[in-house]
């Protein structure tokens, strides 16, 4: 019988989680239904997402609840299947929480090719975030060359994937994020064409103005909030506003008050849309090749840290949310 | 020569508009330069954004001023052209304003076809308004039978065909208007599925989980503010949000405060995009020709309210604000 270790949440953080809100626990793996997998996890992924998780309030997904195990993607090998279209030794990525070794579904794993890309890079520019960016800015941002491209949250993991992807493909990219280091980042390292630190400024609209002098084509928004208000007022004729996330709103009682600003998308003849990259898991394969050829060719920058040992979990998690 | 009259804004009416705020004029048709044509004046149009135009406020045109012709759209017929597009006896429309006898462009003349429909319509179901209804409906609502799409400002020129094509389509047609009779109109006279009175209650969201149990596909919004914020929090998975008007917000000095709703689209993976009729001029005549058929088959309804004699046109337009 295969003992799987997990870390299970046995108390909800108040401000910053400790590592003593995890517990490693032994359990034993169950038997495999038919359908199933057993996968040896081989690396964890630690997201800020999962802070909200951990905290108990109320979101689009379920919390994790106190005694339950961890929840986050994974990558590993398959160590046993009775899934069809999976075999031992085929490395897979899928939500299979804090766990060295995990039984899941074999329809929601995503069978990924080591040839291709760094297993690693599964759970990062070729896993959930890279998705998100490539279909986000490509499908529903429809950017054409010599448009320019403005991102809020332009620091962050989907952020800084989107503002390349524009400069792959022609657009200027323009970056909001919230700090001088932050700015100098995707200039100088990640090549976005410029960037404004929205916590030098009330004025937005104004920064917005120099920022972009030739106004806004597409808006990929991760933020919402009073930088998205300004954002909207730049916008240039059948503008294209791409709503990944609203991170200043998520974590609001009710919704916050804003400008009503719907007129504006009659005078300028723009779209606003919303997504979610799970509605493209046809097209995941299309866009991993895609990805993949970019990072080889060293089009695609990203940094990634890796902590050995899978006792080092919840340290790393909270590592990462310290920055 | 050829005089024309001409009604000319010589006061800005405070409330309602009196017929003295116009006063009609004699002035010589100038001759006609290459590219123009002479029309004739058989109708013309009086319409609620008109009202607008004369109060001098800000709005995306440009205010009538004092002492200048009144603005508006005419059909008539050609009495001398310098167009290629066009030879006398042709009928056209266009924004040939309150005038008898107008010069100009042909390039911004339609020309239509009483044999297809009478000439009268093409102000209304096949004009303006009924372009709006069919663009904004199908090309941006992308309506599939069986859905719900939700109208506001469903009694109006054009929500009230919105409502009907929708049917048309296969579509469940709910409205939301303010006053019982309207509500009764759009039922029992256009065959709308089910209406709401947004004057009896202050509860949108409880009204609109009755009007729409299935919740909103495609809602058409013509008014905006906190009707629409109900709308918003009861779309369906992919819906689809058309923003044809703001009635609501266009009187405002600066933009009203409303709850932030961004967060919906991504859950919802929700569309919202903005249109202006003009942009599907060379759409037209397939449009014309759709809703003619359709008028023809009595699958279209409209009310036509027709007045006789040029002079009498601030009596009309006055009347027609009175409701």
């Amino acid at each position: 019988m295969i003992v799987s270790r997990e870390f299970k949440l046995v108390r909800r953080p108040v401000g910053f989680p400790e590592e003593s809100d995890f517990q490693i626990v032994e359990t034993p793996v169950p038997e495999l239904n038919a359908g199933e997998a057993l996968i040896r996890t081989v690396y964890l992924s630690v997201d800020p997402y999962m802070r909200g998780r951990i905290s108990g309030a109320r979101s689009y997904a379920a919390p994790v609840e106190i005694g339950e195990a961890m929840v986050g993607e994974a990558a590993g090998v398959v160590a046993a299947s009775r899934y069809p279209g999976l075999a031992p030794g085929d490395f897979v990525t899928g939500g299979l929480g804090w766990r060295d070794y995990a039984v899941a579904g074999g329809k929601g794993l995503r069978k990924v090719d080591p040839a291709i890309a760094p297993i690693p890079t599964y759970l990062s520019v070729l896993g959930g975030t890279g998705l998100t960016a490539y279909f986000g800015l490509l499908d529903i941002g429809q950017p054409k060359p010599g448009e320019t491209v403005l991102i809020s949250g332009a620091a962050g993991a989907v952020g800084s994937l989107v503002g390349q992807i524009a400069k792959i493909h022609g657009c200027r990219a323009a970056g909001i994020a919230g700090g001088d280091g932050k700015i100098s980042h995707i200039v100088n390292d990640l090549g976005f064409d410029a960037g404004f630190n929205y916590k030098k400024t009330d004025d937005y609209r104004g920064a917005l103005q120099e920022l972009c002098p030739n106004g806004v084509d597409v808006y990929f928004d991760n933020v919402g909030g009073a930088i998205t208000d300004a954002a909207l007022n730049w916008l240039n004729l059948r503008a294209r506003v791409v709503v990944c996330g609203q991170i200043s709103q998520y974590n609001l009682e009710k919704p916050a008050m804003g400008p009503r600003w719907l007129s504006i998308l009659i005078a300028k003849r723009a779209r606003v849309e919303g997504f979610l990259v799970f509605d493209y898991a046809e097209r995941y394969a299309e866009a991993t090749r895609q990805m993949a050829q970019w990072l080889k060719e060293k089009k695609l920058k990203h940094r990634e840290d890796i902590v050995e040992g899978f006792e080092n979990t919840p340290k790393a998690f909270i590592g990462m949310l310290r920055g």
